[in-house]
């Protein structure tokens, strides 16, 4: 669906803050797909929930309850 | 620990992706959080797993055990 939406740059910043001395481009990109991946899965969720509480607005409290629920 | 890494037009446009009609500012703050901590600690994983296989580098495979490892 949306692969080109996170920042590779992010993904490195965060492997290196969590103790990485060097990180590969594929790793990089292995991170990104990873992590749309299960941005899409809460998304898709909160936009379930948003429409069960019967609200055309994804609110705060969709992404938190379907971020559990994964 | 990084928290204004990913970038909220993101999470915005996911979540639109998904089927939003529209979006709470903090719902974008909410989706940017979950989605920063799950990215944190799969990130930390990946260090271990480096390590663990005796690598100073980051690689692809060592992002998508720890994925399956949450």
């Amino acid at each position: 669906m949306s692969k080109r939406i996170l920042p590779l740059a992010a993904m490195e910043k965060i492997l290196k803050q969590a103790g990485a001395d060097r990180v590969s481009d594929k790793a990089k990109v292995a991170l990104k797909d990873v992590v749309e991946e299960l941005t899409e899965k809460i998304a898709v969720n909160s936009v379930k929930l948003a429409a069960h509480a019967g609200r055309k607005t994804v609110k705060e409290g969709d992404v938190k309850l379907a971020s559990k629920q994964q």
